[in-house]
C-alpha cells in the first residue's frame, strides 16, 4: 500500500517528470513569462459531502483550491477549464446552476477567465479544476529553495478550515441556528479564500525562497518544503497563529495544536524568508486582526526532521496531513 | 431534461464564455503564437469499462481524446496534466502503472510531456485528460468558417469504434481467440490513434475553413460546424469511407451507415475546404489503404439542415451521437 506522495514520487521518477512535485507545473511561455498550470480534482463523499454544503460554495471551493495552487507559486491567475461529472439526479435541478454561480463569482474577483471544460455523466459528483497562470520568467517560487536559517513564516491564521470540518462531522450545518464562531469555522472550511494577492505580493518583494500552500496541513506541507530543499525545520508551538474560533471548539491546547498541524485545507501560504528580511514583509500592508504574517519557525539543517518546540522541550513532528490512500 | 450540448449552450451564454464551443479554448500565448487548451473527463462505466480494456490501452485513450481535440484545431499538442481518482482496490495492484504506461507511450509518441496533476480517491475510475498546444496567432482552425460551396471531407475512414464497442457489448473480449476484422474493431475503439500529423499538415496548408474532431459521431459533429458556421449540409451516403470491417460485423447497409454516422469516437478529422482546393489536399502524402481525405458531401445554405442523399433521395438527418444525458 503506498502513500499518494510515495505513489507521485514514484511516478515521478519512473516518467522523469522533472516538473511534478510542486504545486503547479512550470512551462516556459514567451521570452518575458512563464506560464504556470494547476489541477485539482475533487471527489463526492472523499474530499466534500454535498449534505454539508452548498452548490455555490462548492464551486467557489473548486476554483479556490487551484488559486491557491497559483498562489504558492507568486503567480497571476489568468485562464481556468473546468471539468465535471455530474450524476442524473443532479442534472435536473438548480444545483449545477448553483455551482457555476459560486465558482464565476470567485473567478471574476479572481480576475480569472473561465475558458472551456467538459461534462461527462458520472455516479459520484465531481470536479477537476484547472488554472493557468503567468509568472515572470524564472521566478516562479518553487518548494526548493529554502535554506538553513530561513524564518519559516505563514499567512493568516490557521486550523480553522479543519474546525469546521469537525463541526460538521458533529452533525452540524449551515442551515442550523449558530453561534458567530460556529459560522466562522464552517465558512472557513466550506468558502475558503486563496491568497492571491499575497501570492502576488511576495513574488514582486522578491524575498520569498521557497512556498507552499497549506493544503495538506501545516506540519505535512512544511515537510514537502524541507524534502524538496534538503533542509530540516524547527517551529515554536505558541508562535503559531491558531484560528480565534478553535478555543471555542475545544479547550485543549494539544488539540488545537493538532487541528492546526495536521488539519489541512486552510489555504493560507507557508514561505521561507532570509531571517534578516523578515521585517520587509508589511511594508505598506494593511493587517486585519488575523495578523498577516508570523513567524513561526526556522530552517534548520536536520535534513527532513521537523522539530516542535512547546515549553522549551523539543519533539521530533510527524506529518499526519490528509492521505488519500 | 437538458442535452450537454444544450447545457454546454446555456453556460455558455450565462457566463459570457465566449471561447467555449470548440475543440479547444484558444488563448493569446505571445506576438507570434495563440496557446489551445483542452480537457476531456472520462468516467468509469460511462465512457469506458474497465473488464472490456486493458489498463494500457485505457491510458493511451485517455491522452488520445484531448489530442484528437488539439489536432482538430490545426495545433500542435506541447504539454499535458493529467487528474485521476482511483478507486481503492485499483491502487494497490498493477493497474496504474499499466495505465500509466499507456498514457506516456503514446506522450512520448506524439512529443507531448506531462507536466503535472492530480491523484484522488474515488468509487469509480475517473481521468480528466488535460493537453495544451501552440498554434500560429489567429490561425486555430474553428468549427465556425465553414462557407457554402464548401466540399466536407473526412480523413481515413469511420464507423470501426461503434462496431468495436457493438462487438464488446455482444461479450467479445480482446483475451477472445479473434479473427482479424474483430480485433481490427476492438483497437479501433480501444486503442484509437489521433490524426495529430495530419490536423498540423492541414495547418500548413492553409486552406482548411472549419474542422471539429469526430468523437460524438459524424452527423452530430457535422451538425456542431453547421450550427456553428451558420450553415447547412449535404452528405453522399455512397461517399461515407465505412471502416473496412464493419461488411463482417453486419451485412445491412443501412445499419453499417448508422454506425458511421452516429456511432463516434472514430477521431478521425472532419473539415470543410473550398472545393475547388480539394485537389491540393493529398500533394505529397503517401496514403495507405484506409485512403486519407474523402470528400463527403458540401455545404449549403440550409441552415442548420443536414441532408443525407441516397440513391438520388434527399433525407433529412437528425443527429443521433452519444449523449451523456
Amino acid at each position: 500500500m503506498h502513500s499518494e506522495f510515495e505513489f507521485i514520487q514514484n511516478i515521478k521518477n519512473k516518467y522523469g517528470l522533472a516538473r511534478v512535485g510542486d504545486d503547479c507545473a512550470v512551462l516556459p511561455k514567451d521570452d518575458k513569462t512563464d506560464m504556470v498550470v494547476t489541477t485539482d480534482m475533487l471527489v463526492e463523499d472523499i474530499d466534500f459531502r454535498l449534505d454539508w454544503t452548498t452548490p455555490e460554495f462548492l464551486g467557489h471551493k473548486a476554483l479556490a483550491v487551484s488559486l491557491s495552487d497559483i498562489a504558492a507559486m507568486g503567480a497571476t491567475p489568468k485562464w481556468a477549464m473546468l471539468s465535471v461529472g455530474v450524476p442524473k439526479a443532479l442534472w435536473k435541478d438548480k444545483f449545477l446552476d448553483g455551482f457555476y454561480s459560486g465558482y464565476d463569482s470567485l473567478a471574476k474577483k479572481s480576475h480569472v477567465e473561465l475558458a472551456g471544460g467538459d461534462i461527462s455523466q458520472s455516479d459520484k459528483f465531481v470536479v477537476d479544476s484547472i488554472i493557468g497562470g503567468d509568472v515572470p520568467k524564472g521566478k516562479a517560487i518553487l518548494r526548493s529553495a529554502a535554506e538553513v536559517g530561513d524564518a519559516i513564516v505563514v499567512t493568516h491564521r490557521v486550523g480553522g478550515s479543519r474546525g469546521g470540518l469537525r463541526l460538521l462531522e458533529n452533525g452540524r450545518r449551515l442551515s442550523d441556528s449558530l453561534e458567530p464562531w460556529e459560522e466562522n469555522l464552517l465558512l472557513t472550511h466550506l468558502q475558503p479564500w486563496p491568497q492571491v494577492g499575497i501570492g502576488s505580493y511576495l513574488q514582486n518583494l522578491e524575498i520569498v525562497r521557497a512556498m507552499i500552500d497549506i493544503s495538506d496541513g501545516l506540519a505535512s506541507d512544511l515537510s514537502h518544503i524541507c524534502e524538496s530543499s534538503k533542509v530540516g525545520a524547527k517551529l515554536y508551538a505558541d508562535k503559531i497563529p491558531l484560528d480565534l474560533s478553535l478555543p471555542r471548539l475545544t479547550e485543549s491546547f494539544e488539540d488545537q495544536m493538532h487541528l492546526a498541524l495536521n488539519g489541512g485545507e486552510d489555504f493560507q501560504l507557508l514561505f521561507t524568508v532570509p531571517a534578516e528580511k523578515f521585517s520587509q514583509l508589511s511594508a505598506g500592508l494593511i493587517e486585519d486582526e488575523n495578523g498577516l504574517f508570523t513567524v513561526i519557525g526556522e530552517i534548520t539543517a536536520n535534513i527532513g526532521i521537523i522539530e516542535l518546540v512547546r515549553d522549551g522541550k523539543a519533539e521530533i513532528l510527524k506529518p499526519q496531513g490528509y492521505r488519500h490512500f
